[in-house]
């Protein structure tokens, strides 16, 4: 027999700016929201009923009334609140997942002071919150961040490795280390300040990375992982992924020139690929 | 305590374009490969002891070395010898994952003859295929397509859904229907030809997507799932993944016109999330 | 004295899709139009009078209804539609440029015959056109391709070049030569048949690449856009721009095997940038 | 007859990272560098011979060469010791472009100090040049920024614009306007402080940007512009690009809700398109 397992189905990029206007100042923020129901659809799947399905232009014009009503400026409250709205006036659905990214905007620094109605797009980092509700009461809230690029141009070895008869890499006791960071974390209350801890957090992963005397990418995601959960007791776990984007020293003896480190060809593709989730245990 | 869950490392996007050069005829492949190796890493992530480790380098070494050595001329027979080989030669891994997509290219027809020596890239369709090997002896092989963009305009409607009080979707009884579908079925054996199966699966995919009288995007994807599940007995199961490309119909009343159904917008964002699991059940 | 010079406004990426209904087969086009305004707008600019500024939501609305009401269904004779009806309706214009790029999509094969209603996205190849008109009467019809992905495996060597102290490339006698081509040609008279001749530009382009025993890139271009100026007397210059994107042969003597010109890493940067306009000369 | 009109040929994305060790701190640059040869390359293009061709792999060496050897830190600097080598070297140039673009890195600030050796990628802007030089004397240098996005959510009106009978865009007084900034201002003199000005520049721009009331784009773009000219004397002329980026303001009225100015779409297509050169005129 044939049958339908796992099925999701929803709305994907809802892009959304709000323009808080408070008096002379205003905020602004970009999310961009995606919205996914689980539930018994077979009936929608296999015959073709729709009578059950929310259209997913629905979940669309409902990001933008809540975002109107709503009084919430963080990712992982607004995206409560949607969750709680879709799981409440929908009773087919067995659970329904929001996630929201927020683009860098900050105000613009004119003569050093933030302008208050302009902004500017102040990295391509990303601000990151997943939230899941279901019907039986289990929820979770993720928060992360995506697309953090940074560099270490000291404090980073590769030695020691495995070598077979195809390895040609040699050892490095100085090489740069350069990543896009994609961290997500668990928080094990929604009873927290998300937006403190998210600036914590943050800063840690940061602050780790710059510090660690790197043996390897997974040394240091490893030790950026660790002191979070050490520090922040609200976090459960912690995923980390962070490719390993090479800078290829350039072999200029072909010149008689030496290369003291200092001259690099950075290298899109391929990539090393590293990631690991760490958590408390018993 | 604080633990490591979790992890895998390896290296993405080992591109790799292989001609095969038979007298006057030249066959010629573009492949992109990532490889990951799950083990016991944890003294590598918590002490930086890389002895256990095979530099992410060395797995790109051996894409090519390995690429020169064998007869295997299909991605999943490519994916096994890989995943066979690192496992045999790294008594550390406990299961390697070895993925491969294959860009489409086709002789250049010239005068309406395939040039023995000449290629165009034909779509930007990729052919996929994911093999796990685990050191107990479990294996897998998952072939797919990705990014095959299609669109019906005729037979598909979207009637008789969910109304609530933010429900401003009209019924269509006759709308386009449009996606770039991603699939990818799991094999229950080895010993099938993965080429002649791809291809049949692959005319099955589309010839459904074609005839269906469409009431959704959910009853299309399932319908194509399950005549690949119908037809094909070597397929356990299939994950179809079909994001809804909405064209939408310009309102022209504005300007004294009528628009019968024949000028629409495309628009990339929003766009509807549509994905199952169709599988065989005792 | 500051003062305005050159300027132009309009808008991009107005996106329409057609649907000609035909009894059971439809029709299918998606376009990509820009509009460009030139003209005296520096009252515009410098004191911000929007007296002679039309919104460029206003030139989307017209490729809606435009296109609702046109029989043309060639990008050549639609842009000249509209640039004679931005140019007779807008006197405050002195030229406007509309560009239109057409996405590649067929009739599905289903069981080897072209389905009526259904499509596919059959590569990533765009046709192009731009048509320039001035109020003066000057105007002229570009058209052309782009991103069409195309690999010489034979025939093609690069050999005695210039070497300096700084030149480490061997000399290559069986190269592959690979390019994304990007080609525009301008016609001589408005009275052509724009399909039929970009089908037989296209053909004479793809066969001399195939054929051409090419010293090199630049050798290669230019005979496939002598062929085209010898074979069609309505075009009066070519514009070709063929990206090399190199694909590096893997030594593979480092592990005691060969490589006889089989396996490659395709690399996407560098490239290699190779340009040329040809045309008739008295 | 047919003949060879403007050709050119030469390295694109050639990319480089600098890193300047200086005791415990360190300086890193990513820079991606194009080189083009413009020369009589006839009998390369017509006739296949390769003597005056000096390979596109040769030029990419250079930059690597001389990035070793050079204590340029600037991209115009760097930019016309590239050009100056390339016209010295190769007799049968008659001129050369190198364009170089920057990335936006900074130390990364730990504790609220610049870490000494670790870096984060601070915007998607890039900073550019242009420096051109041909034999006979005549050289050229244009300095730029690229994609710096950037949105005003006050002062910036758009109405008493031209109607006609496709026309519904609403008049505006008070509109969100975005952009992402692409700048290139050229200097009438090489003896100027590249890093200086370029920093001065960038900043009146965005100031302009801020404190400018908007009658539309173009009427801010011309502002912006002409304070350029107006405080920077070695400053010729200057070109701005500038597509608007529409964020659309969402119709709440279907669900009984106001909209007083809070809730966008944002939407990248289509998008306005403007631009002008502005210049110092006698």
């Amino acid at each position: 027999m044939i049958a339908l397992a796992e099925n999701r189905y929803g709305k994907s990029r809802v892009r959304l700016v709000q323009v808080k206007r408070r008096g002379d100042r205003n905020d602004f923020r970009e999310w961009t929201v995606e919205i996914l129901f689980t539930g018994d659809f077979a009936s929608c799947f296999v015959e073709g009923d729709n009578r059950n399905i929310l259209p997913t232009d629905t979940m669309k014009n409902t990001v933008y009334s809540l975002a109107r009503e709503s009084s919430q400026t963080c990712l992982e409250e607004f995206g409560q609140e949607l969750a709680d709205f879709f799981l409440d006036h929908n009773p087919q659905l067995s659970s329904t997942q929001v996630s929201i990214s927020e683009k860098s905007w900050e105000h613009l620094l004119v003569e050093g002071k933030p302008h208050p109605t302009t902004f500017v797009q102040s990295s391509s980092e990303l601000q990151t919150s997943e939230t899941s509700r279901a019907r039986d009461g289990a929820s979770s809230v993720w928060s992360g961040l995506d697309n953090l690029v940074i560099m270490k141009t000291a404090g980073s070895e590769f030695a020691g490795f495995l070598k077979d008869s195809l390895t040609t890499l040699p050892e490095a006791a100085d090489r740069l280390l350069g990543t896009a960071l994609r961290a997500r974390w668990k928080y094990s209350t929604m009873d927290v300040s998300f937006r403190t801890l998210r600036k914590s957090i943050r800063q840690i992963l940061l602050g780790v990375f710059a510090e660690h005397i790197s043996k390897s990418v997974q040394h240091t995601l490893y030790a950026m992982g660790e002191v979070v959960l050490q520090q922040i007791p609200e976090v459960d776990e912690i995923e980390l992924n962070m490719p390993n984007r090479h800078c290829l020293l350039v072999d200029l003896s072909r010149f008689g020139q030496d290369n003291p480190n200092e001259i690099f060809v950075p290298v899109d593709e391929p990539h090393g690929y590293i990631e690991a989730r760490i958590r408390r245990q018993d």
